[in-house]
């Protein structure tokens, strides 16, 4: 029975699955120092049939109520391109997107520099360093180069024999192993860790619903020493990984954030589409493939919109 | 020595390579379809050293003179959130991003969406289906699973013993065949070829430059029936594959985008960095790689910014 | 007892009212034409007391059940301003706005091009003008020097004695006619006429709501001819002049801004704030004053955000 | 003679036009507060013939010298609405803008908010106050009534007998004192300023430059007490009222600005269209006029687009 959830608690949690100086004093990748070259090699040699899934959602463009404030996606020049438009003899169609992309709806990745703990983040950086033109230490370009690495999927829905976890229910450790038994796989160094809770599959069956008045399944903290002990680079969830509402420890909204992204050096990816994932795995009784995750170039960035494959 | 490339020439040359119907007269995914499974796990058995390398500039943000209308990066919040920010207990950065992908300081992937020929894309469909709420056919969506496949990097500064390419030189049929020579490779069916003219060698000794006004070196209509021929999936380029200044024959301003896009369905690639991907290359002696490419999944886009990656 | 609304009554009554072709078949102006240079004059030397009154909401950045998509509001650079900023020596805070202008909780000018009736707009002038890359014709251009006139308030909920209208009912000519009485004015030729529905009140006392959903209180189709007669140049409203939900008559959702926009030619102000206005008025028992709205000169747009200005 | 520019003199100006405690420990409206009512009133008796000129340049959307960051404008929906578009039976067209207005080709306001000198902004307050959130204190809201009250123009390119001022040249208070004489004019409490240097005919003869590269006519420092000792509420320029390149002296790059905005609490004008407000004044040998600056309702924001208008 896992210990009660307490400030103190959390705050002993934090300290033990800190990673602050374990690449040295100056290092902004984080967990991503756990892909070695020699990982990613043997992750390709996962791969079999050959089959590509995505695991990201369309982009948000719609209001809805988990999309408070969509994305924006204009066309600045459609097919309708006038004589002397200023494209001389050129037919072409161009448009604009626009986002701000830790939003509920968008399937996203979050760099280290996404959440503060006392004002601090990843490797004891100060919130201070994240200024109003960005961030200068622990932006999205740690990820730079992709991450490309062997990951796995836990099907808790599968585990459970339900269709989806409902809104506020929280994975426990316990749970994770299981999955892994269940599923004959086991989560190791290096790898991107999936948590498909079937959000998905309750959107399509009653609706988008708001994560923040309705909840959403993620996992308890009692999941926290699980993924440094096993050394994970990076976590997904088709979730936000922490359940909502969050946490009501003070100071603690989502401890998963906290000691994933600012204890543990962890990136985040929120609200992946896990379904079409679930379902391929499903199916050739496999749940590690090779996984390819590849943030937009921006410097000084907060995260970035991103579209996770994997391959089989 | 080529045939003259004159409006005929390019008419002629444009019904030779079209791939309209070849898979079916819905299909809006045109070359892609050549990468089967198949060819995909054979891709991901090519990776040995499992190093990774991005293909993407740096999210172009800074207006210059190849940048005349730069992106957006805005934070929405940084490291200075005051107490009642509405965000309460909660300590985070979030940030917005805007753009205009087809810019030539990005690099991004064209829908088929993108260009038209006389009023056509790709697979017979109409501009007019390309309207101001966006592309009812050819969007982005075709390519919504992610690009995973073999890819080939043909280095013709390499070829020619020189750092660059000058702006405006084009490259013709003879030295596409020559570098696969050189380099002990052969473009496939199925493959991303990339093109790698020096472009950014030459931004990192001279600074960046107008396209258009100063020009681009690209690839000679002559390389159109040799794309066509392998079967190539997609094309990219460190500059946008056709040479600028475009051509000057009436109605065939960027032969190459007009005959892979409208005619071929080849996806193009424009405004890579192949500075690091080369060097990658040649200190292995290998010039083919696991490739992957991964749109947003924006419905009805023109294209995407991407962050293209190489595993060796 | 008004006629009853059939799609044979709005076609006559949208025929009854057109101003096509009145001030030249090039014209783009339309009732604005009403404004001479000496009904301004007049107008100015209505002012008595000169006290300013701001007509406009606040920019809508919250979303909300009247704003499903919210305006963009972002810091470009805050007071933190590194060393090395790019700006040296100069201490200075910069800021973006994004907005699509038209939506329900944005005080906003329609330009004349806003809406169609079967694919034509004021004037005659097609549809397929407003292109993708902008209106060519009826752009908000028509009202690059602003307006500057008399405006009138009619206070229909000062008429009724009650603090609001409800969501939905729709004031008849009648009622304009009554309140013109009770209020000792006469709206005329070249007016911005500024109809109150209590809106601002109810959303004080009850909360934003859904205008599509829940309803808007506006004007009654019988009111056409009325503002028609009069000649004024501009109407505005803190709704969106025409009740919603929209009328159910095949292909006449919105009557008001049918034959405002499109038959008469005449610029409509939507989603005033008029509650101070008309305490304003109340207080000195005059509804009348000098009226100043300035659009953004926005080449090809289809409307402005306003903070219109009311002078005592 | 003035006396030279140094560090020391400019901190003595500073000092002594600060009109910081002079509305109050927490005034946020500077100079503004020198409008009052019976100034407004007696503004608006100037209107005689009731011709109204705009002060605004065209919504800078096209990249250029003196844009390099331009503001977008796309089509949300054009007159290609589908059926089926969401929007059922209703003909309509939308758009959006997006815009940081501090641009040197966008005629704006500036808010007391937009510069601090050694961390304080008008009145005290501190630049922390000034966050990634906006502008808690002197915001553009402190506008948000409109301004509306008399302007004074002073055609400098008419006092020297020249088209317009070079880039760069620096006039002094003499030469505003000259002006007055012989327009006969006297700028007095309260008023917009407005300080025409032929920007916009250089521009139209010459093709736009670069402001910061090139230079830009202004007030030199000895303008300061001038504009202090006759209690102006606004001041306003078709350049940025400070010479462009700035000033050399170390810590005062731009020392109208940072002598109006946060001594003395006067908001500014920057890139407004002077020519036909200065033609319309010339034609009437009168250079007073009312006038109204009608700033989007922006809470926390720096500024605000504008489009001033003149009524004579």
């Amino acid at each position: 029975m896992p210990e009660a959830v307490t400030v103190e608690s959390l705050e002993r949690l934090f300290e033990s699955v800190k990673n602050w100086g374990r690449w040295g004093p100056d290092d902004e990748r984080g967990a991503l120092n756990y892909i070695t070259k020699d990982l990613r090699a043997a992750a390709a040699r996962l791969v079999r049939d050959g089959e590509a899934v995505s695991c990201s959602l369309e982009f948000p463009v719609l209001p809805g109520p988990d999309n408070p404030t969509p994305a924006q996606h204009h066309m600045v020049l459609a097919g309708d391109a006038p004589e002397g438009s200023g494209v001389p003899h050129l037919e072409t169609a161009l448009d604009y997107i626009g986002i701000a992309c830790h939003g509920m709806a968008t399937s996203h990745i979050d760099a280290l520099c996404h959440v503060f703990v006392r004002g601090k983040m990843y490797n004891g950086f100060s919130a201070s360093d994240v200024k109003s033109t960005g961030a200068a230490r622990n932006s999205i370009m740690a990820a730079r180069d992709g991450i490309v690495t062997r990951a796995v999927l836990l099907d808790l829905p599968r585990l459970r024999g339900v269709p989806w976890l409902e809104p506020g229910s929280a994975v426990e450790r316990a749970e994770l192993e299981a999955a892994e038994r269940a599923q004959n796989v086991s989560v190791a160094e290096g790898d991107v860790l999936l948590v498909g809770t079937g959000r998905d599959a309750r959107r399509k069956a009653l609706g988008a619903w708001d994560p923040i008045g309705v909840g959403l399944a993620g996992l308890h903290p009692s999941c926290i020493p699980f993924l440094h002990e096993r050394r994970i680079a990076v976590l997904g969830c088709d979730g936000t990984s922490d359940p909502l509402p969050g946490s009501a420890v003070e100071g603690w909204p989502i401890p998963i954030h906290q000691c994933c992204l600012v204890a543990m050096g962890v990136h985040l990816l929120d609200n992946l589409e896990l379904g079409r994932l679930a379902a391929a795995c499903a199916a050739r009784e496999r749940w590690e493939f090779l996984y390819s995750v590849a943030p937009l170039r921006i410097e000084r960035a907060t995260g970035s919109p991103v579209n996770p494959v994997a391959i089989f």
